[in-house]
């Protein structure tokens, strides 16, 4: 239940971090290393539950605390409530995984009216031990006995002035003796209970207090946000306190063993001089750089870098640490794994595989994959004051500032100009897509992380916020409105798409930096995973994006995007609106050429890798106009009136266009136009063959519900192949495959794979019809199930195995069952998502497809993933 | 490869159909039953596949054929080909299956100019004789030469007028005698051949007639509709010819062993004196009622009796016979198991378990559960002249006439005044259900056989025919066309909902008729039954109505429909409207004593029954205004501007409502609905156990697809249950459970089911989102999926056992797994069919519930499922 650490031997080791926290493992691994800690006992996590569910301590604790006590006398010298060299202990929580918002600190634990002389006469420094004894009750008022800590400072802050002083350390003595009078009298009055003087009593109620901390809802609240079991439990530290505040040749401070900003090789921190810990974290006094401490006290300084070394060696990553100086003297207080940047991560573990320290599987391994955002996009400089507006959902990362412009022409324009300017919209859709190109970032008011807006902001890799719902476009489109507050037409904000935030104003950004240690990693990378990764790319600029993150290939082309490009969409609409098959053959005809010329310089750009490409996919009202100007323009194009286009467009409106006439729906009741795709695509293919290039085309037939429909889109697909090839002279390997995205199609998977050779799943599709939940609507509910707990994630984010993964799993199964060389990919917006990946990896699949700004991404969560089923990696090392 | 029957004895049985076809089989068995058939044989269906599939006949047929054709000699003392007492033969295709569409009958072969004059020699009659050459050469030329029919009929009618004659009978020899002339003419000069005068040569190339109508246009997509598979093939009858037109001794009918049409036990049918089959058939003369033979030949009919009988008591069942009186000389054609009304259907049974022909098992096992749909619902006369209008879904059985009204308001407003009307919409709201009640029958030009109007007639036992998609309804609301055609406001349309066809004027119903048979036979049902059968019902008079249809319980009371009558609409959009939680109290507090008196009510209806309660299910802009009067009268109500109303509904509008805010998600973003509505019921509940009525009411949770929101409702319904039971002073047991109708919930179903406590399938919303597939838009591709073989139903129609019915099957058997006394019902639209309550039945469910009117319907298919798997009956003879 007690585990002692001092005098050069811990009863722990650092693989006890389930039973001694994360703190308490970490003190007695520094005590085995010989690094000078000074003596306590960790009271075990174990004990904690037994405590909450019975309400008392188990028969022989308090035995085994009070030889520990002992131990911990012995070790000191000292004597617990002694008049003479006094015991003082410091007691902190610590738990198996780093947990904020449970109990503080307690320092100076023993001090009562009879030891706080004794301090004083011991170091010869009355004003140093009442300054203690007022800290001890401070600290220990507000967190045993919950007592305001504004109602301290307010007393404090009288004193001060009473005193005529600024500085607390100014404070004499006899004041600082009033002031702890003052305390204990503001402990009693708020509590009706006296400040217990007896150190045992004292340490008890504090180990009591800790143990409670750990139900306080702040402490549930954050357990349930982060999925940490209720049952783990906190540890107790007690430790004999060292003062760093024992004069001048005393200090505190942390250090990072490297700079966990830029991962430089050389230790990092701040420390400050005659002072406790507290004031380093609490912003009080101004700390001064941890280089300056080699002047300050050399001796301690090469102490602590040899501890550094010692500890970096010896954990094998870089550590965050606390220390204490005493009178000269180095006392290590923490070391544990330090946080920091993704290119702090990069650089490290680059560093670390050359100084040998650690494998390049480790290396592969430890790096959180979501970090590389960081590197891949611009980050907001973390020093700027900002001004936040209101915060939607982190739909694309990355941050960029620039003038608000609520319409995608206007965006152009001034886009051309060279203006920066941020799109702003209720909700983005195809049409809007040229001003989104020409935008820095864009926000949305509605829509979700998949909408229109998240999708193609991520496929450019520009950042975007999509349903800040608190924003309202004005009806004029001249401004918005949040919160009370008016953002005009050409103001500045700025988009901070990893977090979802939008600030007012321009802020200063740190542009990404991919060097040589990315690349590094991602070679490694490349050489451990199995999966395939491949980029989603509509056009032959996001192949080439792709292609260079390292994409092997295309795993989802859309070609709708391509029916919006310049005149292209009046085409589209003549196609539409045609009134026989014959009408629609001749509107397609001029689309053909547009489209093999597209597919040409994809695949030209993809050479030597599998292009999918799915046949058309959305509902045909898409392409329809929906403002009136735009309605009457057409209707002149197409010689009719304004009211039969008004007609067509209510006629062909759905109710649930989700569910409606789409994918190869639309190919099968107009087989006119997967023909024509079909042809372009076999066209191009040609083409680029005849001059030598090595095109690998996977025709891929969208919403398949029953095998029906795929054999019958597969005959038109077969038939317009062999004609081309016949045209052509030529003859390109090819496959015909199809996306798994609705329950229908995973159910019968095995029927489905007698005929297709792929199945790519598009979990987009898949999870709004396994959960019957749009991801154009959900904006209005999801948001609040995920913050009241009743999903722990957005299931269009971070995908559903329990249920849409089960699916998946099925399919998969079923569908190599009916052949055995089924290629097996995805395709939706999980593709890059880490979690995902390794649910890929684990089915076996062959592939993940994500956007390009992904590429990189998938490819270290596969090398993850396959690690991980080597059993190479400690995944929670690596994720944590 | 050949069978022989004749001289009392026969090779083939009744038992050996594949391979004999039905009426081969039938000869077979009459022969062994010492009835009086001509001799002859039958050429096995296994030959016409070899046939087709190779081109030739296989070695050995021609000398089987041969000596058929000798014993058939000597049975008859007649000679093939013979100038004496020559041997003539009638020709009949024949499969397993009965089928229309194939080729006809060949009678009278083997004559040619040396037979017809031994013929006539022989019966003294050279008119009968050529007569009889004429129809041989007319129908063979037909049928083996593909002459057209209308070609023969010419030249008949100019000898008729060249000899002055008007019926075919009275032409003289000699002008015979040019017809068969000008009769072979006509075959020469249409194909080129000669006609065959050789006996052996026409019966060849008869035979391969035959075999080659099996491979008809016609004859495949008879066989692709009703599923019949290609591989049958088809048997060839031959047999010795009869003559019925040998005089006024001879005659030709056909009969029914008891009346098909209403069941009467007696013969029924009709005859032709001096005539051949085909005469009585084509309707070139009038013929008599069956009862008339008794005198005209009161041997022959004594034999025909005594037939009847033996065949009835053999086949345990009423047959279908055609029978030949040649000079005063019963010989029996064929005999078959007779179709029949569904009237006919349940009092024959009856009838035959009263005489110990049939067990009570056999009789509730032989009755197709659809037939009852005649019982049920007023059906139109057949002797009717009908003008067809068009044709829609066949989406409510029945049939009514009424004169058309688009608007519900004047529906309600003429229904009472007593005019018979039938509303006429593009498609129907909740918001039209009043006037849907006020109409006879119903008629949409949109949606599905799951749309509102379909799913409303049907509960409500209207007829109602929709998505007429021809149907064009005027702006002006004031008519509609069709094809051309212009049907105005007030004038009369007659719409049976049991076909889908709309026929223009009023038309002579049969009012249904449900009578002491009907009620017995249901009663022997509900012996066999393990399945209960439960009603869908929203009022009490619903409720009344299933259970006088025989419900135990209700499966599914949608509580979304009592909001739309009268003025509860106000206080439901004040609740939609209301800014906060308080407003939305205060709204729903005027809409608890109404849902409580729609439940005490509905309680009371189903006094001892379960009664399944599902909270509030569909989005709340269901509720809202569309039309600009409504929006300003609701304003005007809740003294705000049409505007702000406007920019509310616009707000709440959702891209695919089917997947957005409604089931237990409304429930979770609004708890103060289900709080209402768990309330109205538990008070409802405890008012009517206090006064002694046994209560069992189980409240279902709609759309869940996660557990944790199950948990989060559920605690609701616990928590206000407990309360109201404290204040009631009483407990009333109940259960908690929810639809399953989403693919996530039923993968997850071991999950919800440790926590509800039965699982209700919504069939209807698993198969939309299984599918991916919305039942408000399928209706523009849907119906050509099925007409062109992609679908052979429609999934919302016939519930898809091989995707949604694999998801149902692995949710019972897991949700099963967590809880062992799970009960499991399904109640979708699927829930009255057939074939899905057999489908429930295997599933080992507890309950199936539909519509009222499917109440029977249901019963009668639970009672089938449960004899078939104790294997008491012949599914096959049941449902062919």
């Amino acid at each position: 239940m007690v585990y002692f650490f001092g005098q050069g031997r811990a009863e722990g080791t650092a693989a006890m971090k389930d039973l001694l926290g994360g703190k308490g493992a970490g003190l007695a691994e520094m005590v085995n290393l010989g690094i000078p800690v000074p003596p306590g006992f960790t009271i075990s996590s174990s004990l904690c539950i037994t405590y909450l569910e019975s309400g008392q301590f188990p028969p022989h604790l308090r035995r085994q605390v009070e030889q520990a006590i002992q131990r911990t006398e012995a070790a000191t010298r000292r004597v617990f409530g002694g008049t003479e060299r006094p015991l003082l202990v410091s007691v902190r929580s610590g738990a198996a995984l780093s947990m904020p918002g449970m109990m503080e600190t307690v320092l100076n634990l023993g001090l009562n009216p009879a030891t706080v002389a004794a301090l004083a006469a011991e170091s010869g420094d009355p004003q140093f031990a009442w300054d203690s004894y007022r800290r001890f009750i401070q600290m220990y008022g507000g967190v045993v006995f919950d007592v305001p800590k504004d109602d301290f400072e307010a007393i404090l802050q009288a004193r001060k002035t009473a005193a005529g002083v600024t500085r607390d350390i100014d404070l004499p003595p006899a004041e600082l003796e009033i002031l702890v009078q003052e305390f204990k009298d503001l402990v009693h009055r708020t509590t009706g209970q006296s400040f217990p003087d007896d150190p045992s009593d004292q340490l008890w109620r504090a180990i009591e207090a800790v143990f409670e901390s750990w139900n306080t809802r702040r402490a549930r609240d954050y357990r349930k946000l982060h999925n940490i079991p209720d049952s783990m439990g906190t540890a107790v530290n007690i430790m004999a306190m060292v003062f760093g505040n024992m004069g001048e040749d005393s200090a505190a401070g942390v250090a990072f063993t490297r700079n966990p900003s830029t991962g430089a090789h050389a230790l990092y921190g701040e420390f400050l001089v005659n002072a406790q810990g507290e004031d380093v974290v609490s912003g009080s006094r101004t700390p001064k750089p941890i280089e300056v401490l080699a002047k300050t006290a050399p001796e301690a300084y090469r102490e602590l870098e040899r501890v550094a070394r010692t500890l970096e060696r010896h954990f094998r990553d870089v550590q965050d640490l606390e220390f204490t100086i005493e009178r000269g003297t180095l006392y290590m207080l923490q070391t544990r794994r330090a946080q920091r940047t993704g290119h702090a991560a990069i650089r490290i573990a680059c560093d670390m595989v050359d100084e040998g320290l650690i494998s390049e599987e480790e290396a592969v391994a430890r790096i959180p994959p979501n970090d590389l955002e960081q590197v891949l996009h611009p980050t907001i400089d973390p020093k700027q004051k900002l001004d936040l507006l209101t915060t939607g959902l982190a739909a694309s990362p990355g941050a960029a500032s620039g003038i608000v412009v609520f319409n995608a022409d206007l965006a152009e324009d001034l886009g051309k100009k060279g203006d920066a300017v941020i799109l702003v919209r209720p909700e983005t859709s195809p049409e809007d897509f040229h001003g989104m190109v020409a935008a820095k970032a864009i926000l949305t008011a509605r829509g979700g992380v998949t909408s229109h807006a998240a999708v193609v902001a991520r496929g450019m890799g520009k950042p975007c916020v999509a349903g800040a719902q608190e924003i309202v476009v004005g009806e004029a489109f001249d401004h918005f409105s949040v919160d009370g507050r008016s953002v005009a037409s050409g103001e500045w904000i700025t988009v901070e798409g990893t977090t979802g935030r939008v600030y007012a104003g321009k802020v200063a950004l740190i542009p990404p930096e991919i060097g040589g240690h990315f690349n590094r990693l991602l070679g490694w990378a490349d050489s451990f995973r199995h999966l395939g990764v491949r980029v989603n790319a509509d056009t032959p600029a996001d192949a080439h994006r792709g292609r260079d993150f390292g994409a092997e290939g295309i795993g989802l082309c859309r070609t709708e995007h391509m029916f919006f490009e310049g005149n292209r969409i009046t085409a589209m609409r003549e196609m539409i609106l045609a009134q026989d098959a014959e009408g629609r053959q001749q509107a397609l005809a001029k689309l053909l050429p547009m489209q093999r010329s597209d597919f040409e310089g994809i695949f030209r750009a993809m050479e030597g890798y599998p292009v999918t490409i799915r046949l058309l996919d959305p509902p045909l009202h898409e392409f329809l106009p929906k403002e009136e100007p735009e309605i009457r323009t057409l209707a002149e194009e197409m010689e009719t009136t304004p009211e039969e286009i008004h007609r067509i467009v209510n006629r062909m409106s759905e109710i649930n266009p989700m569910l409606g006439l789409r994918g190869c729906r639309l190919g099968i009741v107009y087989p006119e136009i997967p023909a024509m795709q079909v042809r372009a695509i076999f066209e191009a293919a040609c083409t680029v063959a005849h001059r030598g290039g090595r095109v690998q085309p996977e025709v891929m037939i969208p919403l398949v519900a029953h095998v029906r429909e795929f054999r019958q889109q597969a005959l038109i697909v077969r038939q317009i192949a062999e004609h081309v090839f016949q045209e052509k002279q030529i003859t390109v390997p090819y496959l015909l495959g199809t996306m798994i995205e609705l329950p229908r199609a995973a159910l019968t998977a095995d029927e489905i794979a007698r005929e297709a050779q792929f199945f790519s799943f598009g979990t987009n599709d898949l999870t709004q019809t396994t959960w019957g939940l749009s991801r154009d609507d959900s904006g209005m509910f999801l948001p609040m199930y995920v913050e009241r707990g009743l999903l722990s994630a957005d299931p269009f984010m971070v995908l559903d195995e329990s249920g849409v993964g089960k699916l998946i799993a099925m399919a998969v199964k079923s569908g190599r069952t009916s052949r055995q060389d089924l290629k097996v990919g995805i395709c939706g917006e999980h593709g890059g998502e880490p979690a995902a990946v390794a649910f890929c990896e684990a089915q076996r699949m062959n592939y993940v497809s994500c956007s390009a700004f992904r590429v990189p991404i998938a490819r270290l969560a596969a090398a993850q993933a396959a690690l991980a089923e080597r059993g190479t990696m400690m995944r929670t090392q690596a994720t944590v």
